[in-house]
């Protein structure tokens, strides 16, 4: 079937709308119209080839959300009808320890939404800028949030469980201080959710400007982190921190924050390397620096459910899919609260 | 009361015999007549100034054993003629999260055995190259080792806690895949242990010709570093990584071989720093790279009950008092199998 989509043909081209074709729902598949897609900073990177690898035609899109419109034969989970997410995964080896654990994120055999490799033309899935996608039920999420919050929902796809299962893993909750360094995209889900689980939560952010904002998101306290009497009055004092800055920076800044076993987790990956952390300061208190991919499916759906329960969603801008330029160029300069969420029904 | 020790004045002056005083017996400390110390690395460091804020007179040693002298009071847990060791810790607040957990190696206010602060002449602590100690009995370990094993019992206190501690930490035993990296005073004590406590244990070393050792102390497999065929057959498998090499190096060559949520410990800091991790690395299995320091002091007594009853000695050369700066000479060129101890009997 084909359908339209949002995507580039080469890394210096500007994304437009194209034709792409689906596959035919298999017995385990799910077909699903596309509402909304989120737009994450991995999108730009691959379209525009900042990453090595990029395949073309290339459709971004891993924040997706939307309806049934079929089900295969032997489908169980999901119904025509049905209100769905897709994040980052659509396949997996399906018999490894990772996927036996329900982390098919760590899967060595895990197929990313877009760029991936698949037995479908043109050879590399592509993402959710587009009206529809199939994926094995497996990597289909349900979604119980009131409909009029769906667009808002799926920033959760990524931004959200990427946040949330380093927040699960390393016990963030009652009792617990937790600090969240950056406040974006990725920062702003973390603060909601570090703060819906009962942490006590600290924002970090370079600015000034962003105190207000990052109190609403959940934050009991904020740090500009460039003020070193703030800084100091932290000193080994968190149980957890959440790193979604992926510019390097000086990761010995907050490593010194943690009190004794404490672990900083970083979810971006920067492009140059971070300056090399002090090992002294891994040593001095038995600190950890660790690193968190996405999530796994069970605990993405653990984590919309909570979301829903708790009326957790996305802070987002709307943007038609002929936006998508600009909207890119506004989240290179940071300028989005917190997330750009393309409309699929503005394409045609 | 004054001994003899060995010690030097200043970072550029050799080790020699001096005089220094011990304080009188309090109500919880042990007097320990000293028969042997360990030589570690730290030592040199201290002595020689390669670290910040020696103080002078400097004795150094922190991996003493011998025989309980005399005793307080109020101490219980000790009596004369005790067969008994002092490691790296001779004091600290007891009363924080880390003195009451155990972990007196992490607290703020522990005091090293070595160039620490106490109200004891001349104004900081002096160690085990001499005749005599007094410590506080909370910080003196029992020995159940044969008598005849007493020398060999001494690396315990620094370079068998240091390694014993990480490796029970992150779960070392039967069914995990445990490396150690590095075949020095630390990492020979570090294959022992996790043989012992029934890991897999593979050994790392940049040098052909202690393959046939690094079996003997324990080794189920030794590789190569350099050698890339040899590395990349360990890839994604193991479940702990102790790595014991100070001197600068790729962290990631060892990172990648961790499985999902393995951590590599390091437990020795650079002079200068490592290359920076890549942290994809760490994100793409949520991997920690973490740090340890040394052990607390219960710790510190299980791992001596388990050496004594696992037969478990450091291999040792033995040296003069006299015999030290050429000791640390060959010590700076790995040049000993694998700890020097000082038979303190030689001085005078
Ligand atoms: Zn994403
Ligand atoms: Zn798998
Ligand atoms: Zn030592
Ligand atoms: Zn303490």
């Amino acid at each position: 079937m084909t359908i339209l989509a949002y995507g580039t043909s080469a890394g210096d081209q500007p994304l437009a709308q194209m034709q792409i074709s689906r596959r035919d729902v298999g017995d385990h598949d799910v077909r699903i119209e596309i509402a909304y897609c989120g737009i994450c900073h991995s999108d730009l990177h691959q379209a525009r080839s900042e990453w090595a690898g990029t395949l073309y035609p290339c459709v971004p899109g891993h924040e997706i959300v939307g309806r049934v419109a079929a089900v295969g034969g032997h489908v169980a989970r999901h119904k025509v009808g049905d209100l769905v997410g897709v994040g980052c995964i659509v396949d997996s080896c399906q018999h490894c320890a990772e996927c036996d654990d329900g982390l098919e994120n760590y899967c060595d055999g895990m197929i990313g939404t877009y760029n991936g490799p698949t037995a479908d033309a043109p050879g590399h899935t592509l993402g959710g800028y587009s009206q529809a996608i199939v994926v094995h039920e497996r990597y289909v999420l349900k979604i119980t949030h009131p409909e009029d919050q769906l667009a808002a929902v799926a920033p959760l796809l990524c931004a959200g469980i990427t946040t949330w299962s380093p927040l699960r893993h390393w016990g963030a909750g009652p009792g617990k201080k937790v600090g969240v360094v950056g406040i974006g995209g990725l920062g702003h889900m973390g603060l909601k959710l570090a703060h819906a689980m009962g942490a006590h939560v600290v924002a970090f952010t370079t600015s000034e400007s962003k105190r207000d904002d990052a109190k609403a998101l959940g934050a009991d306290e904020v740090v500009v982190s460039r003020n070193r009497a703030e800084m100091a009055a932290h000193v080994k004092s968190f149980d957890f921190i959440l790193n979604t800055v992926a510019a390097p920076h000086d990761l010995d800044a907050f490593l010194t924050l943690l009190k004794r076993d404490g672990t900083m987790a970083l979810v971006g990956a920067p492009a140059s390397p971070h300056p090399s952390p002090n090992v002294f300061n891994l040593i001095m208190k038995r600190r950890s620096l660790a690193g968190s991919m996405i999530g796994g499916i069970p605990e993405t759906q653990e984590m919309l459910d909570f979301c829903a329960q708790h009326g957790i969603v996305s802070d987002i801008e709307m943007i038609r899919a002929d936006g998508i330029e600009p909207a890119y160029e506004r989240m290179i300069r940071g300028d989005v609260k917190y997330r750009f969420v393309m409309d699929i029904a503005t394409m045609g």
